[in-house]
């Protein structure tokens, strides 16, 4: 493979520039292509084999495709010479180089991931909570094997987070993450703000549309989110947590009600996801939030995602784009196989390894949004706002729109930035106060 | 070094987060570390060796700093051990594995640069116009001596897009690339925008506060964001053109009532780069456009930039953030010495050779706006009206504001789609009818 193309000028045949690209570069590609094999054949699967199929990138090929209870049949899109199996002993036993894994969750996904590399072959994966709960053993698994394992698409599906942190801004510190991670619950948001809707009508929707599971508990309380938030703070602030260690709040509890009154102070109502170094270990949080109508944030409708990197020497740098669906995700899944294409061979990997950090707090310092709904009597804003004095936090406004019952009134208080724990303390002794119809909701508000 | 730190619990201290962090990668550092030269001690210059200095990277070692006329001095912030030079021969005489070029401009960089590779050196530059001119057979030269030439600063300083392009969405094809690549060009517009400035103040206001060059013209004119319109074709549409090719048009036009008769169209103003492939070749234009108020481009203000690329399989990802200034330009250099860090053993570059394509055309299809200044006469409009006509262009709206003088008064045309050859045929006949006060101002309408 000796040809150079320095002379040769062409329009833009797509198959031709796919035929020329391998000559350039004689050493980096053997004889062999990097041979795949697809594990679990979903809606991602199925757009990682059409796109290995159909892209013509020669230095790829795409071997096995294997998934449980397998109707073996013909695929449209899918090139002819592939292997199907319902059999995950097959890949294992075979010559494949990379593994794309792509069932999901911890059982069987970690055995057969681990199994995988100690098999010499690298992995690629999309799945988000074997990353964010195994990630930094699995690594190191694979090290000892000369092996790599990938996870591109675990965040974000098909913009570039990971390697955007790793690699490009690789010469900045990162101090701070802060994005919109779940599309399922920003599609919720978003359908109670414009149209209208209560939160089981907009979750409803969601499900009926196909952008949240028929159980959607995972994306509403913040704990898919959460994940995505723990392989970010690894990847960017070098910092390994687990999941677990960071606090998450449901969207649940929000109606159209607070979006009524966040548009009145200029600000809407996001699941934010936050994480920024601090004093030696972290704040972290997965909540919503009222955020500046005029932020990036805000601006995130329907499924989309947004990650905003904060480095020292670089300011803010952000992502944007299509945070899952197949064809996204199986773009980010594609990438990383193609990397693997090119660096497979090598013993290292270009990641600094993350500290562990057992210091995780949720104590923000943040200016607060605080709803009631009331037995309407007098005295209640007096009581209210004893017990905040108490605390020393400041009262910024008192809102109440007109035209409720007054047997179960909303109203809402802003607060000056307080901590997260002292706004803790006070709004549990304000739970008892027998004039509440309902929990206050509490919502920090960013920027 | 083989100690490992599985076991090891820490807060966040970031040196000891820099010294562990090697011994978790026996294979991928060697005892010695990378050593860079910085050639070029201007604003990038200097933040460059600033990061180098303070960021503790410890795989990487700044051993040089040449710069002519240099008055030898302890700049602070800066490793004490650096030895200082005027004379580039002593890099080329030096150990160093990495020249990290910032001088700018073809000239001495290009020859620099080229007896750097030659002398077994790597190269990251941030240099638009060497890349954009000379970028492929820099890389061919930087092959045939084993070495890299990396440049992700020289598009969108601070904004990771080249390795985004060619690694984050590399299973992807890319198949158009649109943005605001020129900083300058950005103040300008919205300070006319919303201060209300013409464009001689914006300019001035401009330079004054080092947002503009005190020689503008490549930044007014279209230059400089061809030339990062140019290296970001390479590298996401794999199509080697050069910055000639590509039209460019000046922002010096547009008036404060550019942006009146835009916002009562629901637009706004952005000089927009735009390249996609086209019926296998290239459509590819630098021009002020209307871009739709609610659009990502319309959002992009004073010096920030933006890049949206629309993948086949995974649709529009955006990326965005400060695309010039010491600090994030910076950034983007040292994230590309870091990658050499890693990688300059290997004799290969990851990214597919692109190929050279002559069929480059700025012929759109697209919605327009056209302001005219005309000393008003009964007939005007059907005059213009008839020779658009003539052309079989359709008109979609004519609108004229109150309160000008009717010696010298503008009103505005918008027409439907059509192509920008023919628009400029019909703009031809036009400009030659003697009721014209001022030539017509015409923008492609997007969105």
């Amino acid at each position: 493979v000796s040809a150079r193309i320095d002379d040769v000028e062409v329009t833009l045949g797509e198959n031709l520039v796919t035929q020329l690209k391998i000559a350039e570069f004689p050493n980096s590609f053997a004889a062999e292509p990097c041979k795949v094999a697809v594990v679990g054949f979903g809606t991602v699967g199925s757009s990682v084999a059409r796109i290995l199929s159909q892209r013509g990138l020669e230095t790829l090929q795409l071997r096995y495709i294997c998934n449980r209870n397998l109707s073996k049949k013909n695929v449209a899109g899918i090139a002819k010479q592939v292997e199907w199996t319902e059999n995950f002993e097959d890949i294992l036993d075979s010559d494949v180089d990379v593994v794309v894994e792509l069932i999901g969750g911890l059982h069987p996904a970690e055995d057969w991931v681990r199994r995988a590399l100690k098999a010499g072959k690298s992995v690629v994966t999309a799945n988000k909570q074997l990353i964010a709960n195994r990630g930094p053993e699995l690594t190191r698994l694979a090290q000892e094997h000369g092996q790599h394992i990938i996870f591109g698409a675990s965040v974000a599906g098909g913009i570039p987070v990971i390697s955007g942190l790793q690699e490009g801004l690789a010469g900045d510190r990162i101090v701070k993450l802060q994005g919109i991670l779940n599309g399922t619950c920003n599609y919720i948001l978003t359908r109670i703000e414009n149209a209208g809707l209560s939160f089981e009508q907009a979750l409803a929707e969601a499900q009926a549309k196909g952008f949240a599971e028929a159980n959607a508990e995972e994306d509403i309380d913040g704990h898919d989110a959460r994940a995505k938030l723990t392989i970010l703070c690894r990847a960017a602030l070098k910092c390994d947590i687990l999941p677990e260690q960071i606090a998450a709040y449901s969207i649940a509890e929000i109606e159209q009600l607070d979006f009524e009154y966040a548009h009145d102070l200029g600000y809407t109502i996001r699941q934010v996801s936050t994480a920024e170094l601090h004093n030696g270990g972290i704040l972290a949080r997965v909540q919503p939030s009222l955020v500046d109508k005029k932020s990036a944030l805000a601006r995130v409708t329907g499924s989309k995602n947004l990650l905003v990197a904060s480095g020292e020497f670089g300011g803010d740098t952000e992502f944007s784009g299509f945070g899952a669906g197949g064809g996204p995700t199986a773009v980010a899944v594609v990438s990383d196989v193609v990397w693997l294409a090119m660096n497979r061979q090598r013993s290292a990997c270009n990641n600094s390894t993350p500290v562990r950090c057992r210091d995780v707090s949720a104590d923000f310092d943040s200016a607060a949004y605080v709803r009631f709904k009331v037995d309407d009597r007098p005295g209640i804003i007096a009581a209210i706002a004893s017990c905040f004095a108490a605390h020393g936090i400041n009262i910024d406004s008192i809102r109440q729109q007109k035209g409720h019952d007054k047997s179960c009134l909303p109203f809402v208080i802003t607060l000056e930035s307080c901590r997260s724990s002292i706004l803790e303390k006070a709004l549990k002794e304000i739970r008892s106060l027998d004039f509440l119809v309902a929990p206050p909701v509490s919502m920090p508000v960013i920027g």
